[in-house]
């Protein structure tokens, strides 16, 4: 899994029927120091995750691993909101 | 998920059969600030975009879930066309 | 799906005994001004290219959903020879 | 599979259903030459590792191929601890 | 696919009940050009390598098509020793 802020949302009226119902979210992807990459992605929203927060994401068949997402075209779903995470015994980040 | 905007179209007279009928179109990658990063894909247009439209698309097995593509040798699937995304507060796209 | 030469090809006797029979081809990928990137992969070839020919490959799970290859240990197949494609207007590549 | 040391833990509270109980470990990336590459990926942890130890991990499909993992939305696992490896005659790590 | 030449060997006791048996191998990545790229991925040996043989590897869910590893957390499996591959009519190798 990945590490990333929820950066913002997106708004898609014209989709996929089984898309309906489920929130977007781009995420600004984190390194393990807790600084944004640079890199984005949209993911699928299976928490109710608010903008700042940091999440843990699922890539690919795992994203459908989800009651939200089971047998939908979603490549990628957030998991988990992060409380902590600490690297060599350093706290890198709390919640 | 990724950004893309629609930029061209491509025509396949010999392929797969289980193909016939599938429309592609060639994707220009887009940064979450709206700006194409130089790269490319093909995907499967299960929706009907026009040229010069903002998609989302999701790649891998993810992209055979939708009936058009179910069971296809298909690894990329537009599923929705974007009316908006926000990073920070900060419209970037409005359709 | 990604855009690619036929480059050459590849011959391999000792190999799993499910993929006996198949065609592998070692392809050029291609950017969408049909330039050469300098990556290569090697995919089995489900519909008899020949060499220079320009194609369409599928990648991952998405390379087994062809009569050819499904159940075997192949995660690249060309499923499409490519007639044309244009970018915002302009043709790119014709056969 | 990819080898990596296990640099760290992390903590999330609001997770998926599926994931509780699961144990997720910070890796880092190494190379074949036992250097760390500088990436990171969080990974769940199926066999109890501890900091600093060095591991393969699986990704993708593979990572839910474990009774700890199976259908839950997860994409990396470390599913060895690795004893020791060497290129071509040298011993380049031992546990 | 991607080719490869067999580096080294990996040895890890403590693992997955279910990749009890299987050999794993160290593979440097190459290009077409037959030059190493610097990259390694570990990969599951389904024929029996040895060390300097050139070989193919499929990754992702593909590398469980393969008797040795169908349901196991493999994510690269090594399917066919390489005898000869050419580009544009040279021979880039031979076994």
């Amino acid at each position: 899994m990945q590490l990333a802020r929820v950066a913002g949302t997106l708004v898609a009226t014209d989709k996929e029927p089984s898309l309906d119902g489920l929130s977007f979210r781009v995420l600004s992807q984190l390194d393990a120091d807790n600084q944004e990459t640079g890199s984005y992605v949209v993911a699928v929203d299976a928490l109710g995750t608010g903008i700042g927060e940091v999440v843990m994401y699922a890539s690919g068949s795992s994203a459908r691993q989800t009651e939200m997402t089971e047998g939908r075209p979603c490549d990628a779903v957030i998991m988990a909101i992060v409380d902590t995470w600490e690297i060599g015994g350093e706290e890198k980040y709390r919640k």
